[in-house]
């Protein structure tokens, strides 16, 4: 006969050398996964990271495969079996993130469980900041296709004598797998007795007769099924290339509550506030139950083209200038502000931050004064007009000229680099571990994904928080290319529409694989309208809002808690800006929002439901200010409900409609909701409730759902 | 002052010297591509090629970007520049796909159209069949940028000598890179004498006292915005890695009509059909408008466990097997079934076919019978039993013992796969260029993926149906790697809803960009249910949605137009099934679907938008019965508007909302509808219009949408 393949060309390039033809299975479609496998997803510690992935291959044979993870580096991998993915195609939403295993019981046949869709999912727990890899191995099990067909056999009646032998040459390959170094010698006699007593030849003669069907028996039962589970032959895996990264952060990278304060405006009686004054507001700001205290760059500031009173061009002599023009004769972005203290009270803030429980938030702006040490050092790492004269920054036609920015891809980027992040560096070893980035969207962002990376690869448990309020894929560049956090739109986001698609944006897409948000209500930078003209109850709203809707959230105080709101006209900044001057605060003001916000950042703290970002669910309301939504975690602890009423002046009320699926809540069943912030309860049963909300008395409810209430007794009491 | 760069330490592997600094653009989420980058796109000979990308960099300044394309190979790159897409995002669908370009004229100064949320579309034809390369480079660029902050600096009357000087120094490094071998001294020249205007200082002297203002407009002017439109700084460009591919096919890969036949049907008084009998049909088949004509397998036919009438396990000595039990004595895939004629016969066969305009898709099953000289000479191509015998196909506890299939992933891998693809290549030198591979997800994805590849290495132009009818993700799987054309679910569904759904999982997906559709309401192996218990009208239905659903269709025939329905009890088979016996067919009866077959080919042929697969649109209509849907083409050419009745026993009538924007119309514009199966005519307007079909009748309109009937005459006229 002809042969094909003798008049196959041999110039045609697709080489068979580079192939392995044993391998069968595709892997598609590996998740979680960012853009194309192209950035690492994100997680914090302790996290269980859920991986899917399609598995595919020709014909009905059964597959077995593996999830391989590790911290980046040589150790071996780690392994844990994928599963099938036996919940049904199209259900509304995915179950809130929890492992579902196939069903290894009675109810079906060992390694017989086949997954909806081809998706297969295993977990693992993240138990070490830093970078791991994660990838999928599979292959088709001879073992599992065969028990599957031999089951079929044995129902038809079919004889199975042949596949019996079959059943124990794999049996006792399997045998051989399992001795040697790292195999359990045990398995391998067990399987090689098993081998013997499938083929029907048991050498110790005790069972000469058994039959077919029972030799099926054994082949098909528990016993032999886990060892052969735990000695698969996986000689012809496939394994998805490259791995896939996931950054491991710690917690609070996700979960957090920020301060932000001037230390300046700490002094007494109109001094210039020192650190050491600042140390006196910590215990403050620990008993609301923020974590993060973070400070406006705490660095000399320049003089030259000193901005004065609100943003005034030129300065008074005493005005003390804007923290953000860093850089004098008293030095850099090293150095701590003279009238702020020395490095060793710098080093005394930290301490006695962390002994209330606080960690402290660098504010690290790359940009110079005019008067910085690293304009006559470095003259390279700026841009040089025509006139010789350094570029000041300016966005045509407006004009900073007390700030110069920094080249990051003039000639001079590599020195540049280093020393940028060498200030990292520098406060890392200080004892700082969070930063808030000032602006990094002014910055390269292949200078951003370098930098960020190079300082986690030794300090992984440090903290970026992206200052960046722009165009919206800029803010997905820079939190892809390593920012921990990221400030967001929540910020002039009012309306129910409005929040509902901006949070929806966050949490029902990719985005939430790589995008932690930090919803602030004002900002030293931004006393938006709706404060301005709002109430008491507009900053509760504001503030319940953030601290519920997002795992990060964070206030510019003391200005938030005193409801500061009055505006240089017709701007969103505020009057008499603490940016361009001392304040001086009375905190213990009678209408202070201290309790508002210590109640809230308790109640974040005693709820899992509110510290991570996706599970969130918007319910319907039959009334435009009242936004009602749910949180649920990962573990499925008691959801969190939340009603508030967005209308600042009036009361409102109206019927909710509830998703109960959502909430984990069957049909009929009854549940008590238990309202945190005035610690009322109400039993209610079935998606209808009605709700007022008044808010001269509080703006929201803050619900704790408890699904596990059935007893009459139960009904009477909380009647 | 402290250097924070020197107490950096040096062991951070994050490597500067691997890094260019320069480069400040990120590309993200270039597109199309397929399963983040990892498989080539799908296109035909002459498409355009629409590419996009989100382009960012930090800062406000304005980028360029270049969109490099090539057929694979060594050839030098070809480019053209990628310009901000301007559609606001959030319309309701993309435009029907032809490219947008940034206006250039006088609406909006040249160079400062900023892309909507980021994006960038350039587009290309592929004027070539085979693989082609595609990625994209961009830049900050300096001239646009400084242009756009001169502009407004002088709406704000600045002072802009400076940049004046800036500007004089970007236009003379521009005449140094328009200069030498690649550039245009013509533009050299032109650049350095503007370079010299805008500094001020003309050498000629003969505009000393130019102001600075006609200074800012000779910069501005649009000659000099092209030239350095025509020579911009690339030298930090980022580009993105590696090139995305896409597989350029023959137009017939997309749109195409296929026939599918028994050729030993062909005989003429009961005798068994040559290929000789079966060019007598060619005629008929041309003249219905189908363009492939595909052969089940020709190869000679097993006698082992031959199947006989009606798949019976004991086949009649006379009876003529099945044609996809390969291989017998007489030889194997490279052998013509004696009873049909010679190598010669087949050669004449296809030149007979190429006069009538028709391709010939010759049927590639990769199996054997138990008597195919494979067995005895490569039996370690073949799954050994441990009796010795060879496995036969089974799928417990079916068993298929006339098919040994062969073990794709076995030890004897490499030379089975050089054998495999030699069949297709020893086909496509005796002149075949379309082959419908049998049950490829029976078969290896990795064979396949190098077996297509490596084809079509070769012979660029060669097309691949599978028949596969499996689980979606594996059929996604074998389009992915390398499969033209895909059987599909479209055989199945028959509901309004299922229609439609299924259609969108087709075009409103990524599918779309890999997974070509072959609608086929009937096969040899499949009569499905309603077909059975169906009218003449449902065979029409059928095939009106076939053709008009999908750009390729088939039918196998003549059973389809002969409107055979007989089944074997209980089964989707068909009776006295061609796949066992022979069959007579009377083409000549009057009842015959032969002239609405060639209508629907006509209209295809005649009509672009039915010629591609996205721009499909379902409208809504008050009756179930009533599907509506419409189809556009990129050119925008006349819209396809196809109403179909899909009760094919009573008259439906009701009323249709039709998606106006979708069809390109204005929403008080008259338009014309043209039914292109009954030639009728009618004037409609605004979104609501009545129909009314008649299953005795015709069960479908075909309507060809006319978007320009302006004048009262027209009116008049067409009332």
């Amino acid at each position: 006969m002809k042969n094909a393949g003798e008049g196959t060309p041999s110039d045609l390039s697709s080489d068979l050398s580079s192939i392995d033809g044993r391998p069968r299975v595709v892997i598609d479609a590996v998740r979680p996964q960012v853009d194309g496998y192209r950035y690492p997803v994100k997680r914090v510690l302790g996290d269980t990271l859920i991986v899917e992935a399609d598995l595919l291959a020709d014909g009905h044979d059964r597959l077995g495969a593996m999830l391989l993870f590790r911290p980046r580096g040589d150790s071996p991998w780690r392994e844990v079996r994928l599963e099938p993915v036996l919940a049904p195609p199209g259900v509304r939403r995915p179950a809130p993130g929890h492992p579902v295993h196939a069903p290894q019981g009675d109810a079906q046949p060992m390694g017989d469980a086949q997954p909806i869709n081809d998706g297969w999912r295993a977990s693992f727990v993240l138990d070490a900041i830093g970078t791991w890899e994660y990838t999928v191995s599979a292959w088709v099990d001879a073992w599992t296709t065969w028990a599957w067909g031999l089951r079929r056999k044995l129902q038809a009646g079919q004889d199975i004598e042949l596949d019996l032998r079959t059943g124990a040459e794999l049996l006792t390959a399997a045998a051989i797998r399992a001795r040697g170094p790292a195999g359990r010698d045990g398995d391998a006699v067990a399987l090689r007795r098993f081998a013997e007593r499938v083929a029907g030849n048991d050498s110790d003669g005790r069972r000469p007769d058994e039959d077919a069907a029972a030799r099926a028996q054994v082949a098909l039962s528990p016993e032999v099924m886990s060892l052969m589970r735990a000695h698969p032959d996986r000689s012809a895996a496939t394994t998805h290339e490259p791995p896939l990264l996931v950054t491991v952060d710690p917690v609070q990278a996700a979960f957090s509550a920020w301060y932000e304060m001037f230390p300046r405006s700490c002094g007494e009686d109109g001094r210039h506030g020192t650190l050491r004054d600042a140390e006196k507001r910590l215990a403050y700001i620990a008993d609301m139950g923020f974590d993060i205290v973070y400070l406006p760059p705490i660095h000399p500031i320049g003089r030259t083209h000193r901005k004065g009173r609100d943003n005034s061009l030129i300065a008074a002599p005493d005005d003390p200038g804007s923290p953000w023009a860093i850089g004098s004769a008293e030095g850099g972005h090293l150095a701590i502000h003279p009238e702020l203290g020395t490095l060793e009270d710098f080093r005394h803030f930290l301490s006695a931050a962390r002994a209330h429980g606080l960690a402290v938030a660098m504010d690290i702006a790359l940009q110079t004064s005019p008067d910085h040490p690293y304009v006559k050092e470095h003259p390279e790492w700026f841009v040089h007009r025509p006139d010789g004269s350094i570029q000041f920054a300016e966005n045509p036609p407006k004009k900073y000229e007390d700030i110069y920015p920094f080249n990051f891809a003039g000639p001079a980027w590599e020195s540049l680099w280093r020393e940028a992040r060498g200030i990292f560096l520098y406060w890392i070893e200080q004892g700082v571990r969070v930063f808030r980035v000032d602006n990094p969207h002014t910055k390269s962002i292949p200078f951003w994904r370098w930098c960020i990376s190079s300082v986690k690869e030794r300090h992984p448990e440090v903290i970026f928080l992206a200052e960046a309020f722009t165009r919206p894929k800029l803010m997905d560049a820079l939190a892809k290319v390593g920012f921990s956090q990221s400030y967001t739109y929540f910020t002039w986001r009012t309306t129910k529409a409005e929040l509902t698609t901006y949070v929806q944006s966050l949490v029902d897409t990719d985005r939430k694989e790589f995008f932690r948000p930090n919803f602030w209500p004002n900002t030293p930078d931004i006393l938006p309208e709706h404060l301005q003209f709002g109430t008491r109850a507009t900053f509760v709203v504001r503030a319940v809002l953030a601290a519920t809707l997002s795992p990060s959230w964070g206030v510019y105080g003391p200005a938030f808690e005193l409801q500061e709101k009055e505006p240089r006209a017709g701007s969103e900044e505020y009057a008499n800006n603490e940016k361009y001057q001392l304040r001086h605060w009375d905190l213990a003001r009678a209408d202070s929002l201290r309790p508002v916000l210590r109640r809230l950042n308790h109640i974040r703290r005693d709820n899992p439901a509110l510290q991570r970002l996706p599970g969130t669910v918007f319910h319907q309301t039959d009334n435009q200010a009242l936004l009602c939504y749910s949180r649920v975690d990962e573990a499925l602890s008691d959801p969190i409900l939340v009603v508030v009423n967005l209308d600042s002046h009036n009361r409102q009320a109206g019927w909710l409609s509830l998703d109960l699926e959502a909430l984990g809540i069957a049909g009929e069943a009854r549940f008590q909701v238990h309202d945190l912030m005035s610690e009322s309860r109400y039993l209610w049963q079935g998606p209808r409730a009605f709700v007022s909300l008044d808010p001269q008395v509080m703006p929201a409810h803050i619900f704790r759902v408890r699904r596990h209430v059935h007893t009459e007794q139960t009904f009477e009491y909380y009647l």
